[in-house]
Parts: structure tokens; C-alpha cells; sequence
């Protein structure tokens, strides 16, 4: 394996995957990028990597830590550090592609199991050592920085087992270290699904998914990860916490929820126990529609979710600018199909697609997918059938593999979320298109993901050229921009991804600072050495 | 109206209620009371309050509050002091009975808007008076108890309207001192319902529905009042906490959740925004069972509600001794239906009742009740039509009234309640009978009310002959022997009554060093003063 920064800044299993040639007009239509851009790879980050900074360890707390977790079990060459300094955010990929790691943690630590998580906390509460967990690496906040150094506590090398399957219960208790695909395999062994398919599912961790607060792509039905927590146990400095499996109490307030989201400032999450849910992907029924336009699609949406009748899992609108890409891409436009449905009043700039799928019981699945298409007819919808939703599935986790040749092209490319009621949808959602508007040569698209009963997520992705030699401080001046655009018309931090350091600065303000402050205080308990993935995770000391 | 003990003993409205002649029958039978227990009422509680303790407040504090909410909205005659010094509890219904008001408030305010609460909470931090936020009072677990004084927090008085019903996000923004049927009527008013219907309904108030974390009996479909909640108004020693209404957020882990179950520990919750939900009574789909046996029915439940094809809202089982006793006290007992299920092998001390009532669109609601009996059929279960689960929901908060005459009679009557997992379901209840069964001419009826995928709750109401003389005594060894029974088999210690002081002593146990530490933690961040319901609520201090 090459020991370069490139390797580092792939995603996933680390190939390579090209734009197509449909991609690549539209981005030159788009975007005025040429077939020169393609050619060559901008910032390709193929130099080997040699850090700078030493590790800060002495020689005595090595070898304390190489005596816990034994010597097969730590990591200190440059290369490791490097590849444990930063998650996927886009400005950490821009870094990488300039060399620049300034602050990589001292040392990977790989524990073997609980205990010698329950020493080294110890330890390192008392020498100052901080640590951050570590799952799949796939965070796009800058949660997995290690500004002050200290130790990357790798989960998932040894922490990666299926505890326990238990029938009776339909929960499952798993070790936080386990990656989406080997816990999803496990379950369906025993005909049950964990329910949870963020779009990082492959090269993320149940640990990381609590940790971030996530939300996978049949969240509508199944919820969020909070949602299908049971219990969990966590190492903090305070001590551990290890809380039962009930299915509800009033025992005073939980405590278990206040991990979910914590992003590793409290402690490590080791296990966690969740529902599970039959997996009968036989029963699931779909369903894909055009609608004429935004506020038809979204009524629609608010109309179903609201009606008592089921629920959809997986629920989706591509905004008239996504879907207008997805058409082009896909070589749809100016086909037969698409002249029929412009005829019929689905134009360009105004159609957009909705996806449905529901899992359960067959004739459960049936109801509400016939209660989706009775709305959506009501709404103006046309319903395309099974297969546009069947194709996007299939396709499901493979856009993060296109951040790389988009990069390489000299195109910034990163994603934003947030939640919103529906009172303020449309207009979080028209702002965030006229605050890019401004950018020239730049593109926008959103989608709508997540729904509840009084709103739902919405998901950007934009794309534009670099502006090479400012690459990092001309993107960080657009994303300050669309963050603050989205946040001032009443959307939220984010809905799934978290907070990290990225978007701590917005902390005080989003939540008051009564908030901000209780969670200090909480953090202060649980970690007064401020060990924790410390240096500014979530906006916290 | 009387100033008598008798006078705050009673329960809602202060009718009194006669037992019936069947069901006093029933009571000679099982508890060996006679006719004589029914003549005269033991310990009446019809003296004229006359308390022994005079209000701790100074005169300049007494004129700083009147000051501020003004002079008709404080109370500091012996009677309201007295009114405010107890919830339900059945040990406090004794003490009152016995006359015993040894730690009344000094004073019930009831403050005019969330400014005087603010200023009011102010003052008190800084003069060390202690403050109890009130709803309706109905509290069974002494989270209402004084005993260090202070002022008693009336929400009802004012702090009780509608602010907003906001009909595209589905959601409702009220004040925490509403009581149930005034919240529920403007709902309806617009096509809602508020989903939440705990047999204390009528006199219990939203505020009270977070502070002690309570379920309503449609909770199986519509969630307990933590699922329903999605902001909230706060106000606490250290600041106001004021959320936003987002669907679902990943800004790190949530605040306002941990007001929900804090029992007005942490401060005062002043506002509540909630999902609503379609009011279509019209479309509710019902059924009644009867099962062989508790194993049956208990399996069979397990099953629907693991089935994945939607849930019911009301699910219910009555194990043999409850049903039992509701054949009997209906004159069900001898009837040629009665005959007829013995001859099919539904025998009393063994056969059970479930009922079923689902809300939502009509197709929806029907294909929940089919999928219902479907599995019922398998396990066992005769379908008994829709009668007995309408009738049951005509009387559903009735039982409340049956306390005062069951008590006047000299017979000791108190409700327990647990969540378990299906794993420890049978267990649990199973050890609970035997324990109760050591204890003479005692009858527990054990019942399920809410009902989630990994568990359910278990509902305990027993009934037995005071031991005159030392009522008291007699009734908190037995209480703690049952509350003991419950833990040590796996159950929890409260599923939506709360904790109270009642259950205060066995929190450190049930939740582990490390989680009542962090609760302190927060208590002494949100309260540093400990003025917010001091004195043990919860376990802390």
C-alpha cells in the first residue's frame, strides 16, 4: 500500500471510480470546467507522507499503554498518525491534498476490549492524555481532529463483535466498533435488519452512528439512531456508564440519550443494545412520482406523513435542480419519456421526483404505498413506477466515491443538512438557492430525506469550480455563508451529521446559552480533565 | 365548601363514589371485610384543618411576592396550605386521614405569566425558599411533598391556555398548567387530539404529563409524552431554557429532554410544544379477546406488536386475577357466556381479556385490528367483539373515584408500575403474585397498558385490610417488599407514574453510581441552591 496523503483522502474501500461521460457535460455545462480539467489531477496528494510534529508521548506513558493493549496493538509511524488526523469533511480533504496535517494525534491505540479501555481512560484522566474515539472515520464535521494530539482510540480492529442477539426482546447488543455491513450480516442471519442505512453504511461504525447522531436512509420508518438506542455503556472519566434494557421508564430523566450525539466529548461508547427489525425485503413496496414542482412535491409529502396511515421508510424528494441533474445524468433528457412528461406539464427547472419505499407485513407495505400514490395523485403527481426508486437504491452508497475525481477535476464539491419544520421549508429551502445563486458557475441541489410529522431534513450538495491558490479560504467563506443562510431562515445546526468543530462555532447561538452552558457543566462531570475529544468538539471547552 | 382533611383527600371533581353491591360482594370474598367495614367510614378525615406549623416566610418576603404576582394570587390559610402539602399518594391520603400535615408550603402563589415565575424564581435562589411547581396534584409517588416549606407553584390558575395550534407542522404551543379535558377540547376544536390520555386525565396538566413522565392509555400507538414533545419553555435558577421546534436535530444531545421526568427538579416548565394528532374517532377499529392464559396472551401481544404491520394505540391485557374480578363485579360470573367459555377451556383463575382500539385512517385501523386477531386466533384467543373494549373505555377514568370509598371502608389500596422486557415479562409478574400471595386476604390485579417492541409495562393494584392501628407501618413494609419483588426480577422502577420520594431510595441502585452522579451533576448545575422541589425527589439531594 502506498503511504501516501491520496491514500488517506479516498473514501471507502479505496478505489477509484470515474466520472461518466454524461457527468462530466453536465459539469462543463455547469460548472465551465473543460476536458483540460479532467486530464490531470489537481492537489493529487500522491507525495508520501512525513509529518512534521513528533509525537508528544514520552517514553514511560508509551510504554504504559503498550503494556495495556499490547505492543501489536499500537501505531506510530507517520503514516497512521496521519491517516487518524482528520474524518472526510471537504477542507480536511482539501488539507491532505496540500500536505498539510499540523496536528495528528501522538499514537493510534487499538484496545482489545473494555478493560484496557477502563485503564488507559484512567490513565490518561490523570496524565492529561486526550483521546478521541474512533469509528469509520467517514465524519464530515472536523469531529475527528486532533488539535491538542493525544490518542486515537481505534474501535473497531478488536471492539467489533454481536454480543447478543435476543428474540424475545428483538434487540441486539453490539460492540460499538463494528462496521454497518458485518453487523447488518449478522442480523440478517437471524432474519432481522438493524433498519439503519446512512449513506456511509459501508465505512461507518455503530458507535460512530450514536456518537453523530445519525440518521440512515429508511430513517421515516425506522427513525433516527436515537430512536433505536435501548441502552448503551460508556467509559468516562467519572466512571461507567451502563444502563439497562427497559423499554420505557419514568426514573427520572435518561441518561443513555445524552451519549447519543456526544460525539466523544463524555466518554467512549462500547456497547450498545437496539431494536432490530424483520427483515423481509420480499414484503417491501415502492413507488416513484413527478411532481410539477417543489411546493407540490412537499405538500404531498407533509400530507402523507400527517395522515395517520403508516409510515413510508424510505422518503424522498429531489428538489427541480437535483432532479434536473439526475435526468441529464441518467441520459433522460430528450428521450420520448421526457417530451411526454413535458407535455403533460413536468418541465425542467420545475419537476421534481419523490421516492417511496415501506417495509413490513405485505399488506401493511401495500396500504401505505396505495395511501402515498392517492395524495400524490391529489397533488398532481404522475406516478413513474417501481423502478426509479429500485435504481437509486442500488446506487445507494456510491456518490461519496465521486468526491475524489471531483476534486481532482479542481472542483469543490461538500454537503450541508439541516432540519426544519414545514412552516419554514420553503423558505430555508429558496433562500439556500438564491444565496448560491450568487456564486457564479455554481450549483445546488436538495433533497429531502428524513421526514417526521412536522418537518423533515434538507440536504445540500453544491458543487463549483476551486478558486485555485484560495481553495481553503474561498470555501470556507461560501460554507460560513450557506450555513448562516440556512440557520437565519430556521433550519437547524444539522439533522444527521453532527456538529464536530465545523459548525461549533454556531453552537451558542443555535441553542441559547442557558443550553450551552448545562452542557458544559455536564461535560465538566463526566470529564473534568477535558481529555474527551477535546479542543472545541460541539462548541464545548 | 368544608376545610376538612376529608376535603383534600378526595380525588378529580370531590364526588363521592359507592362501591357497588357486586363488587362489595366480591370484597367480603377475597378480603374478608363484612358488611359493618361498609356502614361507618374509618378514619373520615372530617376534622377542620388545623395546621401546627406557621409559614417560615418573613414578612418582607411575603410582601416581595405579593408583590409581584399580586395579593389574590397567594394563599397562606391553613386549608390551602394544606390543599398543597400532598399529592395522591396512598400514604399520604392516610396521613391525612390521621390529621397529619407536619411539613405544609408557607405559601401557594400563583403566578400570573412566565415574567413572574422569573422573578420569582430569582428571588427565591437568592433568599434559599424553596419552590414546588403544581399541576393537578394527582401525583402517587410524594413528588408534591414539602418538607422544607417554601412556596407551592400553582401553573393552574393562569398559566393555562392555548398559545398556537400550527396546522401545517401538525404541533400545538401551550402553557404547563392546563388541565387534560380544557387542552383536549380546543384540540378537537380543530380536528386534533392530543394522543394523551392517562387515567388521571381530568385532573392532571400538561406541565405535570412532562415533570413526572407520564403515559397515556393510547400510548402503545401514540408514544409516552417524551415521544410527543418537541420543545419546551423553562425556567431554572441558572437561566431559561427555551428550544426550538425542530423535527429532529443532531446539535449534540438534547436539552430539553432531560426536563421530561426532572419531577421540577431542575425548574419550572412553562411551555410545552407537542405534536398533535388527527382527531377521527370515527375511524377507531376495535377488538376484545379472550385468552386461556396469561402465557398465551402475553405471546400473542408480543407478537402483534413485533409483527411490523402498524400498532394499536389501546392494548391492554387484564392477567386471570384482574379479569376475574371484572367478570365478577359486572355479573359476568354464572351467565350462560360464562358457561359457554368455560366449556371452552376458558377457565377462571387462568383465562385473560385484551382490547384493542387503533386510531387512523379507516383502512389503516382495520388492517391493524385484522392482523390483531389473526395472531390472537393462533394463540389461542376467542374474539369477544367490541363491547367489553368500548364499555372499558367508558369507565376509563373512573377507578380513580373508587380510593375514598375502598378507604372509608378500612381497606388498604394501592397501584405499583413497572417496565420489563418480554424476557423478564412473566417473571416479574409471576414473583409479584407470589409475594403478594404471602400476605392474607390480599388480592393483586396485574395488568398491561403499554406496549413496545423489546417490553411492556406491568400495572400492580392491590387491595387488602388495613391493620388497624398501625396503618401506616403495615402499608410501607408490604409497599417496599412489592417495589423489591419488582426490581430485583428485572423489572424498572417506574414505567409513567415517576419517582418521587416515594421511590427515591432505590434510584442509586437501580441506575448505578455513575447515572445518579451525573443527574446531581445537572441538578446542581440547573439548581445550586437546591430551591427546585428539594428535599429527596428523584434521590438527589
Amino acid at each position: 500500500m502506498d503511504k501516501t496523503y491520496r491514500q488517506i483522502l479516498k473514501w471507502g474501500d479505496k478505489h477509484e471510480q470515474a466520472i461518466t461521460p454524461m457527468m462530466i457535460e453536465v459539469l462543463k455545462e455547469k460548472l465551465g470546467v473543460t476536458d483540460t480539467d479532467f486530464e490531470t489531477k489537481y492537489l493529487s496528494g500522491q507525495q508520501e507522507i512525513k509529518l512534521e510534529k513528533k509525537s508528544a508521548l514520552k517514553q514511560e506513558q508509551l510504554d504504559f499503554i503498550k503494556n495495556i493493549v499490547g505492543e501489536e496493538n499500537i501505531l506510530t509511524d507517520d503514516f497512521s498518525r496521519a491517516n487518524f488526523s482528520y474524518g472526510k469533511f471537504y477542507a480536511e480533504l482539501l488539507k491532505l491534498r496540500l500536505n498539510e496535517i499540523p496536528n495528528p494525534p501522538d499514537i493510534v491505540v487499538s484496545p482489545k476490549n473494555d478493560d484496557n479501555i477502563i485503564k488507559l481512560v484512567a490513565y490518561c484522566n490523570s496524565h492529561n492524555i486526550p483521546i478521541i474515539p474512533i469509528g469509520g472515520q467517514s465524519s464530515v464535521t472536523g469531529a475527528l481532529q486532533t488539535p491538542n494530539g493525544g490518542i486515537a482510540l481505534d474501535l473497531t480492529k478488536h471492539l467489533n463483535k454481536v454480543l447478543k442477539i435476543n428474540e424475545l426482546n428483538k434487540s441486539v447488543t453490539v460492540q460499538a466498533g463494528i462496521y454497518g455491513p458485518a453487523f447488518e450480516e449478522e442480523l440478517n442471519k437471524k432474519g432481522y435488519t438493524c433498519g439503519h442505512f446512512p449513506q456511509s453504511f459501508e465505512f461507518s461504525t455503530v458507535g460512530g452512528w450514536l456518537a453523530a447522531k445519525g440518521a440512515g436512509q429508511a430513517s421515516t420508518g425506522y427513525g433516527k439512531i436515537d430512536d433505536m438506542v435501548l441502552s448503551i455503556k460508556a467509559i468516562t472519566p467519572a466512571g461507567i456508564i451502563e444502563t439497562k434494557e427497559f423499554p420505557k421508564t419514568a426514573q427520572g430523566w435518561d441518561i443513555f440519550p445524552l451519549f447519543i450525539g456526544s460525539e466523544g466529548t463524555l466518554g467512549i461508547i462500547t456497547e450498545v443494545t437496539m431494536k432490530v427489525h424483520n427483515f423481509m425485503p420480499e414484503n417491501t413496496s415502492f413507488a416513484s412520482f413527478i411532481f410539477k414542482s417543489f411546493e407540490d412535491a412537499t405538500t404531498a409529502m407533509r400530507t402523507i406523513i400527517q395522515s395517520e396511515c403508516g409510515l413510508p421508510h424510505l422518503f424522498r424528494i429531489s428538489d427541480p435542480s437535483e432532479s434536473d441533474i439526475a435526468f441529464k445524468t441518467k441520459g433522460f433528457d430528450n428521450t420520448f419519456q421526457d417530451k411526454f412528461l413535458k407535455m403533460f406539464g413536468y418541465l425542467p427547472g420545475k419537476r421534481c421526483l419523490m421516492f417511496v419505499a415501506v417495509e413490513g407485513q405485505k399488506e401493511y407495505t401495500k396500504l401505505v404505498v396505495k395511501n402515498c400514490k392517492k395524495i400524490a395523485k391529489k397533488y398532481g403527481a404522475m406516478s413513474i413506477g417501481q423502478g426509479p426508486v429500485k435504481k437509486w437504491l442500488e446506487q445507494r452508497y456510491s456518490s461519496a466515491y465521486l468526491r475524489e475525481p471531483l476534486m481532482d477535476a479542481g472542483i469543490m464539491t461538500d454537503t450541508l443538512e439541516t432540519s426544519v419544520t414545514w412552516e419554514n421549508m420553503l423558505k430555508v429551502w429558496d433562500s439556500a438557492h438564491k444565496y448560491v445563486s450568487l456564486r457564479p458557475k455554481t450549483v445546488l441541489m436538495i433533497h429531502i430525506s428524513h421526514v417526521y410529522e412536522n418537518g423533515a431534513n434538507l440536504y445540500f450538495t453544491f458543487l463549483s469550480p476551486m478558486k485555485k491558490g484560495e481553495e481553503k479560504d474561498d470555501f470556507i467563506h461560501f460554507h460560513k455563508g450557506l450555513i448562516e443562510t440556512i440557520i437565519e431562515n430556521g433550519g437547524s445546526l444539522s439533522h444527521h451529521h453532527g456538529v464536530g468543530r465545523v459548525l461549533a462555532p454556531w453552537m451558542e447561538k443555535q441553542l441559547g446559552k442557558t443550553s450551552i452552558q448545562a452542557m458544559q457543566a455536564l461535560k465538566n462531570h463526566f470529564d473534568p480533565n477535558n481529555i474527551m475529544n477535546s479542543g472545541g468538539t460541539l462548541g464545548l471547552k
